[in-house]
């Protein structure tokens, strides 16, 4: 099976189909729309927003013509922050479509599917070009410190070489030692690889392997190595060209958090308000998916607002600010905090979240954990991006590993297992959540084969599948991660055996040193090629075992496929003869004939090509009728 | 074309599938999803919750098996007031599905399809067995009383049987002088069509023929027989058992009004914060889509909460109570209430006028106008129902009218006119729009074939249609909608000529005679047939020129035919050889042979099955395993 898509009208959110990326409330902005020849002729192109939710339209008109499209203009005025819009085409032959950020619908659909224009302060613009490392500390490095400190009592200290124990209380307990020395030690290992932002999850003192279970927020946990570890570990990683983003929870604290036990069984205390009590003693809580260890906020608190996300004294400034000067947030179980029965302040504490990171700077990245369907999170008014797993992760293990792999835990699989996506499913599956997130956001979004929770991709990935993910991570929109150890070939089946320490020893195995290789070579490409960043995405064709889409600029354009079996594409005459091959990681030769490419296995393969050019974005405040 | 949908697994909010139509924060509530035999075994049912936006899995267990389906049940704990869930089906065959509100995938999809359990406070059990009748008081009758009136100063008054004026002020100048005692008289004529319920567009004195732009809320228009005439119109239409609802304004006044006239020009007045003013002089100010006449609310405004929503004696208030003792509100373009730049207060002034009608009576209904997507803003919190078009109105006209016919204005159609659709298409995009609206909502929502602000219906309809098109308004969920003068036979290329005055002396002429009697006809079906009104709908097929369903409660079954032309519609087994047909609106006989129903022409048919006879529910709180 095989479905062509290049026929299909076209509009995305970037630069050549967008006049600004940066709009304000108020502003005009203008839109494009490419309407293939092979689609038909257009005789009427016109917009629909949604202003107020009351619809309106406007009319584009021909901007641009060339041999294999004719490009329809039309100007907006921004009235919402989150400004939707959809094109309505109407052929020569009668025929009506609505374009949508879902794709081309004969019926008319709902508003989630319409395109934004998002008004709010813009993510840094380093974001969308940026290549993540995550980190685990517990597990990454150990430096020769780490042999002076005396493990907690809750501790069950473990040699590097040591199993995960993957039952039980073991699964917390067990403690490697890793500290924050031990990862600034590697700083070049990142740097070699072309990492340019590392992602540690908390480093905060805690009562667990892990640190979601924060005693508190207002130092570095001296296992770690402390307050002064962090400072040189940013330092060091600043020189390199790489920053360094941390993890907070603020949806709960741990049980021992100074806040949590000033409070507990205590409801004269100030910290009273802080947590949400079942009883009038203080003693019984809501806490996260009630584990009591997690006990959950309650951000009816005006002095928890204060100490911890409001104004530059707080909690959430404070680790931006020198000497410690953190890159921005990655936040944890984003899409739970605030919410509790009738009550959600979450909106309200996101942009609180984002409003005290631009009092320090508007240079701050700020990444939301939201593991499922994060769209209505996710307009723009504070999460830059998700940490999630809907939109790539999940489309992925389903098209690339072996149907039915354990891929339980974490990863939200619906049955624990994968499913057999072919390749449409693939598309359709990253489509579907995709759309739902203003472009900026898709730009800014986690591209993770796998993280610390779930288990990893290599594990029950179909053979040579892994150069096709990490192909996809760094070439479709959004920020390509590397989940420490995937460069070493390591494989967890869950996400406990996931956080397995690195095996340094290792590195220059041959089987890992081509590992490194290949991550090095795809991270080089998404650097080398802007396209790969800000670029367009227009997708070309999919089918059962491959899909083809490509990245536009005015610059450059880079055509991408990816197939995890020996397959023919038919893309039509998306690619020139002359067109240079830019990757290549494929068990042969990639061949490309008569508007047809053939790839002879499981293959990553992508070809630059000329920008797309276009006339200048009008300065005026209407287009030329 | 054909598609069958009698193979799929289904679940809809109705009685025979949800344990509770009334759940509360906090319940158990049971939830059954049936799997046709033809469809395969299922060998795994679970449903996803999303508490919190986190997902949570319950396993179902089989709770009876039936020639034609097993039916399973699940109990999910209901933590938010609006629970979303979904059912994940495996087969034994290995394939794994999806079941939401917008039908079977394959692949995943977003939270927005989600069936939905609501535990806001319910609609009153009336709104989804009424039949509504919408009258625009100047056009609809005049007593004799009228004559005794001198028409205001912006008025162009006209004779019952002059022509609409299409065009220019005239629009809104020309006035007929209909008034309330006029309505009164007629209530025998909707009492005989069998309606129950009456929509009055605005009542309130204005300076206009439509009454939108109010000068007061405080008092009824003298023009319609002032306070007493309403009175007197909500006594007697009690009397027959016909509710009444009034149409508010919640996102503007008119500029003459009271409150407009202190504030304009004037920052001291109390009413200066009522408005959204542009300059400091207060005379330049917002106003819905720019027209000077209709200036928007400032909502930020206690005040005006105070005296227009908030209490018993807010105007929200005082018409529901003795002694005009109206049985709810519509809310004029309930969508951009509130809304304005970057200001949304939408959710916080529906729940404030929701709030005061529950502290009135729990019996009153609350329809917001929403032409378009009204999905959003229509979670059950406040709205009941819509006045919308999007998900029942658009799809009619596109299905059942000559394609490329005049369809502008109000109605919001893409290009002004309708589209080409078939009954595939129909199904598809009604749907898209009604799988959006929580169950309940979807009962109180308005099937109207046309309004006061729309074209009508017959003047496009392809021949034949009328029957089917409002065959379909009383059969799927929804309140069906009799705008005045449609059961006359009046035609209106607009939502001007729409307001052509009733032609009472016509009441007698064959045509007119017949198509009154077609109404009750259809009205008398939904009336008769519990099915019809809180009962699920279960789609068995569509195909280019018919469409089939069966709503269903453990009572009974009807199972209707919708065609617009000749048609062999394949059903399957669904129709016993002892079917009871209930109603039948052909050019001829409908046949039925071997699981096909063949329809001589345009058609509405309707047949009554036995009921579904399911286990009680449990009373506990877990499905037995």
């Amino acid at each position: 099976m095989e479905r062509p898509l290049a026929d299909r009208p076209h509009h995305d959110g970037s630069p050549l189909y967008v006049s600004t990326q940066t709009p304000s409330l108020g502003d005009t902005v203008r839109v494009r729309v490419r309407v293939p020849r092979i689609w038909g002729d257009a005789v009427v192109v016109r917009t629909r927003s949604n202003p107020d939710r009351e619809p309106r339209f406007d009319d584009a008109v021909v901007v641009h013509e060339d041999a294999a499209a004719v490009w329809w203009e039309a100007a907006l005025q921004v009235e919402n922050p989150v400004h939707g819009y959809r094109f309505l085409l109407e052929r020569a032959d009668g025929a009506t479509h609505w374009l949508t950020s879902a794709g081309l619908s004969h019926t008319e659909t709902r508003d989630v599917d319409d395109f934004r224009i998002v008004c709010f302060a813009a993510p840094p613009e380093w974001g969308r070009a940026s290549v993540m490392y995550q980190v685990f500390p517990d597990r990454f490095a150990r430096s020769a410190a780490a042999d002076e400190r005396t493990p907690p009592e809750w501790a069950e200290p473990a040699a590097w070489s040591d199993p995960v124990q993957l039952e039980g209380e073991s699964r917390w307990r067990q403690f490697y030692g890793g500290d924050l020395a031990g990862v600034q030690e590697h700083l070049d290992h990142l740097a070699d690889l072309g990492i340019d932002l590392l992602y540690l999850t908390p480093v905060f003192p805690a009562g667990s392997n892990h640190r979601y279970d924060a005693h508190s927020f207002e130092v570095v946990d001296p296992l770690l190595g402390g307050d002064g570890a962090l400072i040189r570990l940013v330092e060091a990683a600043h020189e390199r060209g790489i920053r360094v983003i941390g993890d907070l929870t603020t949806n709960h604290s741990g049980d021992t958090h100074e806040w949590f036990r000033a409070a507990y069984g205590n409801p004269e205390a100030p910290e009273s308000a802080f947590y949400l009590w079942l009883d009038q003693g203080q003693t019984s809580y809501v806490s996260w998916m009630g584990v009591p260890s997690l006990p959950k906020f309650n951000w009816q608190a005006e002095e928890l607002r204060r100490r911890f996300i409001e104004g530059l004294d707080s909690v959430v400034a404070k680790w931006l600010k020198p000497p410690y000067s953190l890159d921005g947030w990655r936040v944890d179980v984003a899409n739970m905090t605030g919410r509790w029965r009738d009550e959600d302040l979450n909106e309200a504490v996101r942009r609180a979240v984002r409003h005290t990171m631009v009092q320090v700077s508007h240079d701050t990245l700020l990444i939301g954990e939201s593991t499922n369907d994060a769209a209505s999170d996710f307009p723009g008014d504070a999460w830059h991006g998700a940490m999630t797993y809907a939109n790539f992760t999940r489309p992925l293990w389903n098209w690339l590993s072996v149907p039915g792999s354990p891929a339980g835990g974490g990863l939200g699989m619906t049955l624990g297992r994968t499913s057999d996506y072919t390749g449409i499913d693939f598309y359709d599956a990253h489509r579907e959540f995709a759309a739902a997130f203003p472009w900026r956001t898709r730009l800014t979004t986690m591209n993770a084969l796998d993280t610390h929770d779930t288990p990893r991709f290599l594990t029950s990935a179909r053979e040579g599948a892994v150069p096709v993910a990490f192909g996809l991570a760094v070439s479709m929109p959004g920020i390509p991660v590397v989940w420490a150890g995937d460069e070493f070939g390591l494989t967890a089946r869950d996400g406990e055996e996931s956080r397995t320490p690195i095996p340094w020893d290792r590195a220059g195995d041959p089987t890992v040193a081509a590992t490194i290789a290949l991550y090095r070579r795809l991270i080089a490409l998404k650097r080398a090629h802007p396209a790969l960043n800000g670029g367009g995405i227009r997708w070309l064709a999919v089918a059962d075992d491959a899909v083809a889409f490509v990245r536009e600029t005015a610059e450059e354009c880079v055509l991408v496929v990816a197939a995890r079996a020996i397959t023919v594409l038919d893309l039509g005459d998306e690619l020139p003869d002359d067109a240079e091959l830019v990757a290549s990681e494929a068990p042969g030769d990639v061949a490309w004939e008569a508007g047809r490419v053939a790839v002879p296995g499981p293959t990553f393969a992508a070809w630059r090509l000329p920008g797309v050019a276009l006339p200048a974005w009008e300065a005026g405040d209407v287009p030329a009728a």
